[in-house]
């Protein structure tokens, strides 16, 4: 029974599994759902490997935005890559260059009282738009692509009730990085921000979409604003105001907390390194030399940002001892600002005004000059993040962007004067040639694919009896980029199963692949909080590729272990911490009869080593998980759902 | 005595030593100096080593162009070495992303009857406005602003003869594509070539620079256009016409050759896979498919380039399967695009702007997908430049770009109807903000050198004797890419002496640097032919700073003998080749009295080696050669020289 959050209002109508209370185990319909280029490559081959002919969702996009610079054949290839394999399978294709895909959905596809599913952490940006949006791995999408309800635990739903009106220079980045500082980047997990109060009214859809954007930073489920007449005067700027709908909650609706937020109390704000959290306000930090500023990324690039930029240079040159970098968030934010007269001062100013994308944003290109500050608009400054080892990136409003831009130093933008009037266009320019949209039939589409895009491995079904060699055995606390590293070498390997799986542990053993390749059945033995950090995927999917097909651990990582199961590596706890100490790499491990265990249920088994000793593991496992292990992994279980659905 | 051609005229003044006969070495004068960031970083830091105070020239200019990119520290804290080091030295600093050096030097500096000498290989293009501008290495540059004269072999002039008018959708690319074909990419060496006639009348300036740029492909040592009214007009609309003079050939002017090219006949053309001579008419390759078209480059992205292919796009959109890339030549260009609402159509067709700069041109970004066909309006197209390894790249005119980005396939632009009209500003857009003047007194200006940027070596002049060891045999042709590699992963290394030399003759022997560090002094025997291949300096500084003090060949390749020579690593050859077979590696050798031997200018020296036998070893060294090696290179005695002159 819905407690009258817009939230639970949404998740009501998507209801597929479970009930709305928080922390239980539910499913929900997934109505749309995005991509973007560097994790999309490996959804669209698992969606591949499920074998049906088209997306069941009503509206699935696939975006070109992260990997831009093209250094060599990966990038481009993996774009046409993704340009074919979305017409074979009814998929949406935004091209190269057309700009980044939370800022395109936005403002083309995103839907009041509609779920969207995406495989990128910042999706609940749409959330602005009044839909509930979501961040998951790659193969969560490519099963909604395939019609299946996304699983997850009912969050609780945060209320954050916002009076008043932002102050001259100060805007939704401030708002947002405020948050943060009460917060933390852990104050929203397992949860849903729901704005609501007589604040949200002052703010356009871009602001509230920044907002919504730098949730995730709270580590928040999602974030979530009502729909209301300013959505609806969003969609008709867009020409889509047929898709609005009213979605406002309740005045009685039960929110889990209640965080007051008075707009007018705010001030410029800015996140210091190395964190989103480390947040102080910008006058404590003002006079710091800047060399470089970057306003851009899925937080603050929609023309509204371009515009008080634009307008706070007009007439003004950027200082001589700063680099000044423009990503405008996509080809309509661009055509409108050069069509308003925004690019002329940009450009006049000294910007370096770069194509539509991601890039500065996720380390692609714009690293800055080793240990100088670097402002950006962008959702994070972890360190390194960059491409510059020792870097120094505050997150800052681009308000807070442009005044430090113009002076060479932090500064706070009320000593700019007189702030710009900003502009609400009535009509955005409405230009979707950059968007493809797939053929009615896309069944003779070939699919284009480069030397760097390798099919998905087949795999198993799982044995009655394991007979495994014990290949690692590691410490506590061994994290997903100890498994599978990442960075600008192997990232361009997500979509080449067998290349990237050359790297796998060899943060922590360099001949882990060259030996895995000599037999197997293997597993590893593992200390605590196993498979902690990045939730990425191919942290399961290049040990099982190399023949792991069980991990022996003391304590595994939640979503870690979750990947684990979708790939069909089987994740055992010791009963006994102790016996860890009794395991070596080399020994022989014998488990018989792990198939119907898991089949009948057991959350217990006996493992044989080859000294003659014996060790208990335990299976924390539901009876999806099982189904899951013993088909050998997600996609294997998926492909038998879905044809016998079609049959 | 000059024969009358606007060459000879120039070299003329600027003769410092020498006379004005082909093949005959002389020396000039040079009034301005360019570099840009890739070959900057090491030219200035052989500046600083000569230890005078301040440039000696007209005028010095320090782009940044190529490295844009930012992938990491290095690119940004190179652009801040050459900040800080410009202001130090009173050189003119053009920011990254205010355009290309050759674009922005043709629009701001170049000057009618003026010599520039440019660390990069198409500095001729300043040639379109009536100067003499010649491309060399780092050091001839370092040298220029420390006041020395250039030495090179005075240059046979070419007439190019040109009449009639080119026909509509053709333009000064497929003048110069005429040209590759029909002379060959060797086809220049040795010469100047020097363009007249009434067909000179009807080519703008920017269109001179086009063709002066590609004649670097023709190996030409430069190439000139008269300086006439056009050129008046040009620099008038640059706000420069006092910079102006009139500098045409007399009647009488005498060529080594004439070429005549009737312009009312030329045809689009294109350079083929994987060499800009090998050049065919556009309409044979109708209709191949294309995946990639970018428009940009030194060679093509003035804003007349600019503006035909906006004018062609009005109404139209890009091919869903190309990739439309531009890189606009300079600020002014993308200025004058946006005042004159060139940049709305190109937004509009889906064009991907970049910021100005080389990029895609050196393999920095936008490498196509595999291959497929790429179009590009650049200046190369060798094998994998693109940095794709199988790559397709054709070179062709602005006309024949947007022709074949609209229809997805190679085509004639012929076919696109009407010709848009061209207008050529009667004022451009003036704006030298992105160009920061050095301070009066720059004695005071820090040098900010981030960890890649390492001082030069300092290397000890020759002794009386030498005592060397074989640390390498090598065999016939081997090239400075296999003493010296260039790509991605070295070239940021090229103002890090210490690291670069890891990759020392890393191609023929990995193990090379780190032998090298246990002992020395070496030298290296090679076959012949060898050192040939591109220019770079660093296939003599690398291995000098790992202690190599001699090479023992067969025969030496011209460049790397001079570049030897520089760096102060005797170059001798094998008066008898079959003594080659004598030698291996591990053999010591002893040379008695090369120093006096060189000084005295001896043509020979004995070589005795620890088996007992001798060999011939012949030295062909001028006077100035032999000087430079006993002060144990260029930098020891070009300081002494500086020294001398300013006390």
């Amino acid at each position: 029974m819905a407690q009258g959050t817009v939230t639970e209002k949404i998740i009501e109508r998507h209801l597929v599994e479970g009930e709305l209370k928080p922390g239980t185990p539910i499913a929900i319909k997934i109505d749309q759902t995005l991509t973007q280029d560097a994790t999309g490559t490996m959804a669209y081959l698992e969606f591949e490997a499920i074998g049906i002919d088209r997306v069941r969702t009503e509206l699935s996009v696939s975006y070109v935005d992260h990997n831009l610079l093209q250094t060599d054949f990966r990038n481009a290839d993996d774009h046409r890559f993704l340009q074919s394999i979305a017409a074979r399978f009814g998929i949406h294709f935004s091209r190269p260059g057309n700009g980044i895909c939370h800022q395109v959905h936005l403002e083309r596809f995103a839907r009041p009282g509609k779920t969207l599913l995406g495989s990128d952490s910042h999706t609940p940006t749409a959330g602005g738009c009044g839909m509930l949006a979501i961040g998951a791995g790659g193969m969560d999408v490519a099963l909604a692509m395939a019609g299946q309800p996304f699983h997850l635990r009912m969050p609780e739903v945060v209320g954050i009730h916002l009076t008043g009106k932002l102050s001259p220079w100060v805007s939704a980045k401030d708002v947002i990085l405020e948050l943060l500082r009460r917060l933390s980047v852990k104050g929203g997990i397992g949860k849903v921000m729901e704005y609501f109060g007589p604040g949200v009214k002052t703010l356009s859809v871009p602001d509230r979409a920044a907002i919504a954007n730098l949730g995730t930073e709270l580590g928040a489920t999602s974030t979530v604003f009502p729909s209301d007449e300013i959505t609806l005067k969003f969609l008709k700027a867009q020409k889509r105001e047929d898709q609005w709908e009213e979605l406002i909650s309740e005045p009685d609706a039960q929110y889990s907390e209640v965080i007051e937020i008075d707009l007018s109390t705010l001030e410029p704000m800015a996140a210091c390194p190395s964190s989103p959290d480390n947040v102080v306000k910008v006058k404590e930090l003002e006079g710091k030399p800047v060399a470089q500023v970057i306003v851009g990324s899925c937080a603050n690039s929609s023309f509204r940002d371009i515009q008080v930029v634009s307008k706070a240079l007009h007439g003004k040159f950027i200082h001589q001892d700063v680099s000044f970098e423009i990503n405008p968030g996509s080809r309509q934010v661009l055509e409108m600002a050069e069509k308003e007269g925004l690019l002329r001062d940009l450009i006049h100013a000294g910007a370096r005004i770069h194509q539509s994308g991601c890039l500065g944003c996720i380390g692609m290109g714009q690293a800055p000059p080793t240990d100088a500050i670097s402002l950006r608009t962008f959702t994070r400054n972890f360190p390194g993040r960059s491409g510059t080892k020792p870097d120094q990136v505050y997150l800052v409003s681009p308000e807070t962007a442009v005044a430090s831009a113009i002076h060479g130093k932090i500064t706070d933008p009320r000593s700019l004067g007189e702030a710009p009037e900003l502009v609400e266009p009535d009509e955005y320019i409405i230009n979707d040639s950059g968007i493809i949209p797939p053929p009615e039939d896309g069944s003779k589409v070939e699919i284009v694919r480069g030397p760097n895009i390798k099919p998905l491995p087949q795999f198993d079904p799982l044995p009655e009896d394991l007979e495994l060699e014990v290949i690692l055995k590691v410490g506590d606390n061994i994290t997903t980029d100890h498994i599978m590293p990442a960075g600008s070498k192997i990232l361009p390997l997500r979509s080449n199963c067998p290349a990237i799986s050359e790297y796998c542990y060899s943060a922590v053993d360099a001949d882990f692949a060259k030996r895995a390749k000599t037999g197997g059945p293997w597993v590893v033995i593992g200390g605590e909080n196993y498979g902690q950090g990045s939730s990425r995927e191919h942290a399961a999917l290049a040990p099982r590729y190399l023949g792991v097909r069980a991990k022996l651990v003391k304590g595994f990582a939640r979503i870690h272990k979750a990947n684990l199961i979708n790939f069909g590596i089987i994740p055992l706890v010791l009963k006994d911490p102790n016996d860890y100490d009794h395991l070596e790499q080399g020994m022989k491990l014998s488990i018989k009869g792990i198939r119907s265990a898991l089949l009948e249920g057991k959350d217990e088994i006996e493992i044989l080593l080859d000294n003659g000793k014996t060790v208990q593991a335990v299976m924390e496992l539901s009876d999806r998980d099982r189904d899951i292990l013993v088909k050998g992994g997600l996609l294997n279980w998926v492909k038998e759902k879905v044809q016998s659905s079609t049959e």
